[in-house]
């Protein structure tokens, strides 16, 4: 089956490593067929995640305008997204992510090339610093899915998403733009 | 199974409210057999939980002492469990709860139970604020534990202890002791 074939061969090789052609040959199809029934490789990748939706759809309204509002905004789109009927297929995601390897490798990729290296590119992030401080992010952001979403564990559960972006957005504003003390001296 | 019968009744009705009698009813067994296998109810659940450790056994050195400094010494006990031999078990742990609606619901009674009703009452923290907060610190923790070994994104997943807690503790104190807006007036 192409999906299956694909989740193999991005897992395998990340997104830039696998081709149509290499996806094809493992389904034993002809790459126009791929390309016939999943559109690009863009496509392709999201289909075999079960996305229910393109990050880079909803990307540019969180990282684009002013930059020392981008940790709100991230905290208000992952709320408004995880909140509406989107937000049971994240979860189905997420969950096969944990239970899977091939899944966990995948959104490994999918996060890592669709998400944070757009982030760290919109926000002009100093190139040295920029892994680790997206990464950062990437654990705020997680951690919530897990204990809102995943475990619902009460008040957080239930609280207001106005609540959860004071408290939480600061906080990743500091892992985007504060000081972290990255270069302080080694010895 | 006692364990079963445990992991069942801890589910559905909690720490408090599953006794030892009712699961030693559910696995058709004598309550005095569960104590002499098991020992205390504490204990038969760090079993059911399959737990590689007790948080009672770690949380005063997390929560002790300068009450400033409560978010480093939480990132540096964190990475020292989950990058020691427990971790494995950890991890199984954490996967398991995802996957699981059972262990899900044992998982969520443990961290409320367990570890954040004990921080909030260590930390002298205000009773309005107190489940808000702990919450809040519950999120970091899970997507460190999301990012950094379960999905294993690089660099976070190779960082060095000391870089993580430089750059986690602070925004952990925060959730703990910092100004969350929990008072701002609601219009």
């Amino acid at each position: 089956m192409i999906l299956t074939a694909a989740r193999e061969a991005f897992a395998e090789r990340g997104y830039d490593g696998a081709s149509i052609r290499l996806i094809a040959t493992g389904a034993g199809v002809d790459p126009a067929l791929v390309h016939h029934y999943f559109g690009t490789k863009d496509q392709l990748f999201l289909a075999a995640m079960r996305a229910p939706l393109d990050p880079a759809e909803i990307l540019p309204e969180v990282f684009g305008g002013d930059r020392d509002q981008v940790g709100e905004r991230l905290v208000r789109t992952l709320l408004r997204v995880w909140d509406s009927p989107a937000g049971e297929a994240a979860a189905a995601l997420f969950r096969s992510a944990v239970s899977n390897e091939t899944m966990a490798k995948m959104l490994r990729e999918f996060i890592v090339n669709r998400i944070l290296r757009r982030a760290a590119k919109d926000l002009d992030l100093d190139p040295a610093e920029a892994p680790l401080r997206t990464n950062l992010v990437a654990t705020q952001i997680a951690g919530v899915v897990m204990i809102r979403y995943i475990l619902k564990v009460e008040p957080l559960a239930s609280a207001p998403a106005e609540t959860l972006i004071a408290a939480i957005g600061p906080n990743i504003q500091r892992y985007i733009t504060g000081d972290l003390g990255l270069s302080a001296p080694k010895d």
